[in-house]
């Protein structure tokens, strides 16, 4: 069944849900999916809606431009988009290349719905893994003197690829902040521990050190500050005294791969909403 | 803020949570909580809503009579009650006070909101820690040779009770066919196995025979078919070749605690609505 | 049967478990359970044994005459004891009483194998639900002006009851570094966060404002730092965007019953070894 | 370091443990890692040990033969084996790869160490994915008439490759009994249920009926009895009522993936010891 999605938060008020399923009600769209969350103390309200699009009495288009002046009226970010157009996605990765791997194989089996636009590494190692799917491969180095070259070829790739989302896979490069700005709610990545524990570098290392019976990992939108972006996703495993600082890296792997597969997903459909710093995430 | 729960399922048809939340809407309530979830496959509707009362525009006696014709149109099962409003609860335990004291502690902490009517147990035991609670406590045993009478003197005190919910908490004598159907949806028990698996007698002694990697609990209404009723909600702990048939027990324990506690909370909350053999859970 | 439990820590050296089991060995005594780990970072050796002593040819006081002077060669930490020789415990709570609920109730039903020599509260509101299990009930008010001569009065209590083990069930008040110190490694408390995440005061607040997707509860030995003290169990639950700040509270409490239990159950059988900031945790 | 693996069981006795430790440390041997459980049902004892060999006084074939009459004294199943002399291993799969190709991700990548001998499919369709990285793969058409065929000449690739483990990574044939005989404890299965429950076909499509709440995988040895054999390793992960039977089924894969990843990782180690229908595992 052809599918539009709506994505929408604004201010929350009396007869809000009421109005937007009227409005689609009275077109002949039939809801097969709806989520709705109201914030009481932000006061704020979130919408997903699936709508099935045979009894649907108008094209997108039009739907659209006859949604946007009560989107107005709500003082509402929003979006309609027809469930099969694929969102283009750009992959980063430098030296592990298990995440980059994790989503080659979800994406080629048809888990995830998109169109991998590009992958880019700092390092060359990926190339052959890339290509022979038949995806274009950039090798951009990143040095201390060519930092500001390198992002601006990057930036240059993600602008002609069109990129509706960009995935951090690994990738262990700094994005400048006027990227971050830019692509705000855009950029995704994944952190290796079980945010906000262990920010920054080593942290499975540091979680040893602690002694934690718990290590994870963490998917969210990158922003100026480091790993203080929104959490879409986080998973965990337990450890116990026995497991070295190896046998962490090698649980983790499994929780990055996961987190950040469930964030690409999510995001990929529309299921994730962005308000402050924090995430609503109508999951599947 | 006072609440109003509306709780409803039915048939799906187009404009159908147009319709439910325009009514609400044109009487002036405000809906602080919205769960909405369709079944595809059965073509089924099924939601709840939290309405703030203060701005409603007439009494609930008078929501209930003018939404009548509504449902009655759309061919639903449903009611509208006010969240304050507790229902009457009675308790049934054999030898086992792990769940009842966990009930009993949830209870009178805040967290559990119901009246607790009566505990009736086939044992004398937990009279004491019942009765200081201010609780009625029955002592009704039950024999192959009693049981009709026993179970007649259960069902006097569910109606004299005016019960709107029964909890097996490890009440371990099977309940007759003819209370399960007048009943049905409104007894409550927990099965110390993670259903389907281990069915009946000894389940903990069966999962270490069988050496799973994990036992559980289920919390699920009870039908005339044992172990069979639709499932509320499990929990789960993970075992491993060094636990004891003992060690399971203690902690199966803690998975039976917590299984048939939200599971409790759930139904108090009208969050869980009945189809056939599965249940909705919008749990909080 | 009659079980002696030997709990040894030293440096690693070849030839040590070898040696360890022969003196059992030698004098009769069946390894009903062994743990053994070695650290091969820190080269450090950590063993529990079980041993049945009704084949051992020598009462408990001889064993533990022959021992020691394998054991200083050795240089090892270690206690050999009786496994029903009850460990003496001592309670403290503030104003939340879950903890101290679960604790008494585990207690009662044999979870917990111990003495609970007496409760010691900054508030009266638990006299009642102690007094009646027939554990000596002490009311200390802390303040800031009496806090020396308050935490005098605690230390004589503990000194008076020969208290092998402190637990703190959400006792809100901060344990003076000398009696940190005193009792290192016998102290232990539960955090109501995932350490070392949201160190401090309000740690639901704080997980709920940074968004996280679960939440913790931390057992760990108190040390004269607040919350960075060795780690001996966490337990976690996943949460989303619809849990308030309240729902966090109660789902966290679930955590802390859990987290602190097994902790105190496992210190109270000398599961668990401490050495530096990690510890070494056979558990069951 | 280079490590020797003892993998012993026999029935328990007084003075085992030293016994067996002693003899290692006679020789030289220093103790990286030990295991040990005993079955006091059974009354059974489980051994593993890595033994670091720099320091040991004899070779690898002196070492088995000098503990021979030991182990013959004992009653024991055992295997003394060199860490770094890797399995020989044949995966063999039908039409659903996402476990191949974990499985190959995980050894390419030294998660996994064994030698990866051949590839047996029933169908064509992975033969580039697996000759791609330099594996034999075998197209063994498998029909009612041809069964005992097929069967005949997969056996010969088994004996052939002279393979320590065969791993069906959902491979949808049913292996005959005397091949299972044959290779008892040394074929590996992963179930797409958490068994017991629902043990046979079309595992999801149940679960989603009965309406659980967990799902599962369940990696386990190959008995003549389908889904019956001694279970290695279980996964699970919730699941709820807006999970639709093909949800189910993409949940599971990731269940499926990691329970049999582990199964093997632990296998390839010298990790699982079986006794009777249930396995000892000490994972890492």
């Amino acid at each position: 069944m052809p599918t539009t999605l709506l994505k929408l938060s604004c201010p929350d008020r009396v007869g809000l849900l009421s109005r937007v399923t009227a409005f689609i009600a009275e077109r002949g769209g039939n809801l097969a999916e709806v989520h709705q969350f109201t914030d009481l103390e932000a006061e704020w309200f979130f919408t997903r809606m699936a709508i099935g699009t045979n009894t649907l009495r108008l094209p997108l288009s039009s739907l659209r431009a006859e949604f946007s002046p009560l989107a107005a009226e709500l003082g509402a970010q929003w979006s309609i988009r027809r469930e099969g157009e694929k969102m283009r996605v750009v992959l980063m990765v430098s030296k592990l290349g298990h995440c980059l791997a994790d989503l080659l194989w979800r994406w080629r089996s048809g888990e995830l719905v998109c169109d991998i636009a590009a992958v880019i590494s700092n390092h060359d190692d990926f190339r052959g893994m890339v290509e022979r799917e038949g995806i274009p491969f950039h090798h951009v180095p990143v040095t201390t003197a060519n930092k500001a070259d390198a992002f601006a070829q990057i930036e240059r790739i993600w602008d002609e690829t069109g990129v509706d989302l960009v995935v951090l896979a690994r990738y262990m490069q700094i994005i400048p902040e006027t990227l971050c700005e830019r692509w705000e709610g855009r950029i995704m990545n994944i952190h290796h521990s079980f945010l906000p524990s262990f920010v920054g570098a080593n942290p499975y290392e540091r979680a040893w050190a602690r002694g934690v019976k718990s290590i994870g990992a963490t998917c969210h939108y990158v922003t100026g500050n480091l790993d203080e972006g929104p959490i879409i996703e986080q998973e965990l495993v337990r450890v116990e005294h026995f497991h070295s600082p190896g046998d962490l890296l090698r649980l983790g792997r499994d929780c990055e791969r996961q987190a950040l597969a469930r964030g690409v997903r999510w995001h990929l459909a529309d299921r994730v909403l962005l308000h402050g710093k924090r995430t609503v995430v109508f999951r599947d």
